[in-house]
């Protein structure tokens, strides 16, 4: 996959895409990522990219020309191009997956003021990362890359990309790893009885149970398996229930 | 304001920090962000902070024991201590305004495959930054920080920050800005009247219009002023209206 980013600020995004995981998977060739400087398409002498908004304001507003510019440079048949704005479409995880079968992906990254609408012309796909307001799009870009690049074939082990939150639709269960006890609180009986199915069982009731409790709106119009439901009715049962069982 | 962010990736934070909005916030001593790796409190010689999770399963599990620790080291009467997680409230802007107001913020990295259930009891907070997955807790830090500290007084032209997105709980009217023309679109005639009275209007109205149709979520139990009722009245008689009145 190639993923080309426009920014005016490079040096924010080398940093996160070269450590960890996303280095990893650039240097095993999964992603072919190169950030451009908007700058380079500019207007003038100056390398301008915004000017004052029509109407009044404050703040600087992205002119098209540029971004029109550089689309044209680095895009082809293949490409998919994203707008990272707050008005976008909101990002999830089945969006993840399926920008993860492109072959191309250009994300422009606007400046926090604002773009020129006509800028909505020349993507496919507005994007927003969630109801709040930053300084750039360059987290936005960061954000999707990442949930992009991770879900490519060979990037990180299968397993973990199928048990994960949201990967059914639904939060993750509640993980233990030793000590036994900390702080007084210990670690459920079931995860240390060896019995692989009742931990099955344990991990998907108390991955239903947390996702009901704490983010019911993820349950309306996701379709449930009959051992989901069955979990699901006894909790409306006994809505007083903790959200996990006693611990031992 | 005092900003601690525990990590296992450093290098991945240092650069968005620099940056920018965020670098010139901290240049002006408006936040002193400080960025910790999490080994210097692992356990025994390998520094370790992580182990297999009870019950089996892919990838590791963050231990308790070391971000207890590196909260006792750097926490404080007045810290908010808040875990990065998919589980965690969704972060939306009325939350990074209630922490803009905070004298000291302590966030949590976690490492992607999850953390221990018990850490869970040692922080004050858990945001999601959305329904997404990413590979660690570090672009969910960076996002809460840059979103809070371009609140903090006098980080930003205080007029950008009351106009934006999100601000009055509805998405930004559109900007234009030069050129008068581009690929055939014009600029809506009164952006360029000079009727400040009239630009008022009209950008109300195309944000509430553009929020009705884009995102009706943000308007439910949203008090609306009578003359944004107005509005919402005249866009429910003529749903088919474009979203942006016929440009020049």
């Amino acid at each position: 996959m190639r993923i080309d980013i426009l920014t005016l600020f490079p040096d924010m995004l080398e940093g996160p895409l070269s450590a960890s995981i996303p280095g990893s998977i650039r240097e095993q060739g999964l992603a072919d990522i190169r950030i451009h400087d908007l700058r380079e398409w500019g207007l003038g002498r100056h390398r301008s990219v915004d000017d004052a908004p029509y109407g009044g304001g404050a703040g600087m507003v992205m002119r098209p020309e540029p971004v029109a510019a550089a689309l044209d440079a680095l895009g082809g048949p293949d490409a998919t191009t994203i707008l990272l704005d707050p008005a976008g479409e909101p990002f999830r995880q089945t969006r993840a997956e399926d920008l993860a079968l492109r072959e191309h992906l250009i994300l422009v990254c606007p400046r926090y003021e604002g773009v020129d609408e006509r800028i909505r012309d020349l993507v496919d796909l507005e994007l927003s990362i969630g109801d709040y307001v930053l300084t750039g799009g360059e987290l936005p870009a960061l954000v999707v890359v990442d949930a992009v690049i991770r879900l490519l074939p060979g990037a990180i082990d299968d397993a973990s990309t199928t048990e994960e939150s949201f990967a059914n639709g639904l939060l993750e269960y509640p993980h233990y790893t030793r000590p036994a006890t900390f702080r007084g609180r210990g670690v459920p009986d079931v995860l240390v009885s060896g019995n692989h199915e009742a931990v099955r069982r344990w991990r998907l009731a108390t991955s239903l149970r947390r996702t009901a409790m704490r983010r019911p709106d993820l349950l309306e119009g996701r379709e449930a398996s009959l051992e989901e439901r069955a979990i699901l009715d006894d909790l409306a049962k006994r809505p007083d229930a903790p959200e996990d069982p006693p611990s031992r």
